[in-house]
């Protein structure tokens, strides 16, 4: 039985990915080798990820407006630390939504100042903050579009007249953004373009080499892209797991339709843990995620009930995260509509079933 | 046509490794599921992470005596940076055997004296540097066991009595070491280990938590032991590839197999070469690595004929490193012996044709 996965990452990619990523480990485009066991520096493999970076150049419309798109390693965690190494010289700003933003500023701070612009860690980050003063004097302004643990995502973005760097690892190309109004854009890949191991900064590149510190090369922007992110051997097989991501969306429409798409299958299950008096939203409703829907029971006694009645039916990764409780459905780009709809089913039956 | 896969790395794997992972992109242990769609945190990843991890230390002799094998992401050049962000207090020696060593004395550089103990670089590092003194009052001391550019390999090790870090990206597991010898141990995966992506980190814990700086999160050794490997979102495909090239190697006779296996190759590669009036050796003949074969054609002028030959016969990854030229062969452990008896055929061929 084919499982509806509702996991936050690494996550449900189309079975076409699969498909054919499973196909290149065994022989690579009939060139008798496998993917596994080509050179970083080879033609073929030059191709994979060129055309991958040209494809997130055309989806994001940041097509020679001087923004270059890196393929790292490290997830965001060690984007954490490179934002900070190269572009905090004095102080920056940062928005707290929850544990990895928080994570994001304890790295930072060891590079310089660091001002919680605006925090919803009074309510365990159950909503996005709003209306808050952006300081002045800063080096770059930091957010987190969508947090993964809390189901919350930010709809308006601040107007800043600073650099604006945004962790968009849970909810890259899943709705249309004007993506000329951040400057760095950086996100774990195991979510909406691909599986773990590959990391994608798209950064303006006007704003580097303005800090005065001397950078480890391996940490340095400037050095990655003059080296086309070959500096050393990357993640391979990630990256071209990444490029049939990208090929899928694009065939499949584009963030336009993958926006659709995301916001029919959010409205579906949010309508239902408004409807069902078995269950209730966590989350601020104007700030609830399209990507991660938060919620629980409101009965926690029949949490093994609920858990038990999933696992029959084939409904997996629903579990909420630690710090939440409860569960959380990640609705990412591959999730198909059909496995919201088998969810929402469970939880009706659920409901009668009491 | 099944090629012979001399390339550098990423590597040739055993057929069965290739085999395995394609599956498992498909659908993992027959779980319904793919290996790219579960989480890192399920109990099927984990046992993955830790068959790997003891296994490690059951090759390596190093199982109980204060080790812990590490998975992390960004390759052996991340390592450089690590190591000394560390380890690195005042000052480090450094012996200097060529692109890599030098990169890494680069590094380290940004965070503490480093002492080049000695260095090769005079005759293009062709030779691996003895008699050398290990400088008083160092933090520790830092070589590179297999030089993959140069064709040079450690054969012995120097006698240290500070913490002996070694780079063994190119050689790990491919021959009989007192690795408690060792101190801290790194290597990319994508030569003997597995594919690209995954860096094996062997490192003895006591010689941790001695410096006074502070160390980023993802830079830091004991954070990233504490979490045991999983403070973020590790590269779950590579990490799995490597745990199928691991039990493939226990299952073919561990290290001394391997070892047997590989002096076999590259005897007879080394014979041709001294044999064949065509071709020539490149290195000291005591350095010569029994992993990558440097060798040069006597006449440059028949370079395209024999690069002609080599692509007719299917034998793939044979061009030197840019900065030695010629050829270099890599005699990987799943390289079979067969394809260095192709080679050797193809170069007595090649002789007698002219």
């Amino acid at each position: 039985m084919k499982k509806d996965n509702f996991g936050a990452g690494p996550c449900i990619l189309p079975p076409s990915v699969f498909e054919q990523a499973s196909q290149a480990v065994l022989d690579f485009n009939e060139s008798g080798l496998s993917l596994l066991e080509i050179s970083h520096r080879s033609p073929a493999f030059t191709e994979v990820i060129e055309e991958a970076q040209e494809t997130i150049l055309e989806l994001t419309g940041l097509k020679n407006k001087g923004y270059y798109p890196l393929f790292l390693q490290g997830g965001a965690s060690t984007q954490f630390l490179m934002v900070a190494y190269n572009l905090l010289q004095n102080k920056a700003a940062y928005l707290n939504t929850g544990r990895w933003a928080s994570n994001a500023i304890k790295e930072a701070k060891l590079f310089g100042e660091v001002i919680e612009a605006a925090s919803s860690a009074d309510k365990n980050f159950n909503y996005i903050p709003k209306n808050y003063e952006i300081p002045e004097g800063i080096d770059y302004f930091h957010c987190t579009s969508n947090n993964t643990i809390y189901g919350t995502q930010i709809k308006e973005f601040p107007q800043v007249n600073v650099p604006l760097v945004c962790d968009m690892s849970s909810d890259i190309f899943s709705r249309e953004l004007d993506f000329s109004k951040f400057d760095l854009i950086y996100a774990g890949a195991q979510k909406n373009m691909g599986t773990s191991g590959a990391t994608l900064v798209l950064v303006k590149e006007e704003i580097l080499g303005k800090v005065q510190r001397q950078i480890p090369s391996m940490m340095d922007y400037q050095l990655q892209i003059s080296k086309k992110s070959l500096f050393n051997t990357p993640a391979v097989f990630s990256i071209y797991v990444s490029l049939l991501t990208l090929r899928w969306l694009v065939k499949k429409g584009g963030i336009k339709a993958m926006e659709e798409k995301n916001k029919k299958k959010a409205d579906l299950l949010y309508s239902e843990i408004d409807r069902n008096p078995a269950f209730e939203g966590i989350v601020e409703k104007e700030d609830r995620s399209f990507m991660n829907v938060v919620f629980k029971l409101k009965d926690d006694g029949r949490q093994n009930e609920f858990d038990n009645t999933c696992k029959e039916a084939g409904i997996v990764g629903l579990k909420g995260h630690r710090s939440v409780g409860g569960y959380r459905a990640s609705l990412y780009n591959a999730l198909p509509i059909s496995s919201v709809e088998n969810l929402v089913e469970i939880m009706t039956w659920f409901e009668r079933k009491a």
